[in-house]
């Protein structure tokens, strides 16, 4: 399964419509067992994506960058992309990341445990695959029962507070300052790119 | 206190038995200061061993491997050895090794923090001396005290969970499936020394 | 705000008198915004404040140690401090150190975390003054919160349990073995001096 938007691959309500359908489908097939790599630029929505996989591997390329840069958008990461930082990196690094808004290069993101592996970008696609079959070589059952072990807390946790979060979300995210802060920041953007 | 059980040291009912009773005699020791070192080759048991210790180090030997390889036996490392392995080397690093039934070579074991120091295989016994040494200079109530703070919330919540734990280990082990996996699994270790 | 009680900067009730009011009129101050650095030889009590900045500079003087070394004191280091450490050097660093009560010199600070850059002595104002340019870079709104909701947790189970933790310390200090431990430690920085 490929996500395809060119040019930037922006996840709009198209592509994670197309994203949810196709999850469904395979979680409705019973060869599916689970392990997902990510590759290339991933600023917030693309971050989050990649830290619900498995295994992480990022192209080489200085112009990508991974992380979580919600506080220069003016808005908050919510409690669960945070519980989710901090299983993956770690409490201080997350700390300092998550205030900074911090989008790491391909070699501070390995560094940091953001991801597993860096590699030249026409070999992503190949280390993507044999790693996919390492992790699927392990006993199925056993691997995924293992995985719940260590994410279901976290899972736990976002499900039991979803309607709040998205309740809070929303309100927050329409005020007007915020919009303000989210104008601001796409403007500059905007003067970057021209 | 030393565990010998040649070839390798196997952790059988023995040896076990053995342990525990030695560990309830030098717990009735009031001298005894409650530091305990280990090397050598620990896969599964070993490593547990291992972690409840409050230093490891492990001999410079390629042959040598640490960690907990529970899913390619087909089976799921309770949860409070994922504690204690979370505790130890960090959640991402566990998830990924416990998932993998990761067995760490000395090099790799250093670098994920699952033992404290490696060393040449004829210096293991004085590098623990000596280490031991620094450990028990430190005054001893004080010391215990932190080891509690420390370890408590972890080993409570085994103690709180013990017969659940214990009860849903014999019952998944007892499932043919399980018992073909454990089965299968061994096949191949006889087959690799064969 | 500088902290000055030379020669050693011992927190005397003077000067933390002087801290507590010069943080309340900080909070007071709209404009104040949260970003506090440190510097330079911290045992203990320098340590917990260092722990409680966003980000810590030290200066590259063989002669600075950081770290909490109640142990060696005979005393241990209460629970909101160890879950500060866990935060912040992660597990089984904390677990280490807090029992052998290490402190880092420059170095081994920076390696396990404990301090974010090692500089120059010269040269820690100004990493000091930019680095705090980075963190007030960032939408303060969206940094505060953020820092609020990693920092939340140990904050309110401190406060949670501060009068029973203040009570249980002063009984603890005040027996006679404590006493004679804190007088042996003292006598033996003497004797280093002298």
């Amino acid at each position: 399964m490929k996500l395809r938007n060119p040019p930037v691959n922006a996840l709009s309500l198209e592509l994670l419509t197309e994203l949810v359908i196709s999850l469904e489908k395979l979680e409705n097939d019973k060869t599916f067992r689970g392990v997902i790599l990510t590759s290339g630029a991933c600023p917030a929505g693309g971050c989050i994506i990649a830290l619900s996989c498995d295994c992480r591997v990022l192209a080489d390329n200085p112009k990508y960058r991974i992380g979580l840069n919600e506080t220069l958008l003016g808005i908050i990461a919510p409690f669960w992309l945070k519980d989710t930082y901090v299983n993956t990196i770690g409490h201080r690094a997350s700390e300092q990341a998550l205030q900074l808004g911090s989008l790491f290069p391909p070699a501070e993101a390995l560094q940091v445990g953001l991801v597993d592996q860096v590699v030249p970008e026409d070999q992503v696609q190949s280390t993507a695959r044999s790693e996919m079959a390492r992790w699927l070589a392990v006993p199925d059952h056993a691997r995924q029962l293992t995985k719940n072990m260590m994410r279901k807390a976290t899972a736990d946790r976002l499900l039991r507070q979803r309607d709040a979060d998205t309740q809070n979300f929303v309100s927050f995210v329409c005020r007007d300052s915020i919009q303000k802060s989210l104008q601001a920041y796409m403007e500059k953007l905007r003067q970057r790119k021209g």
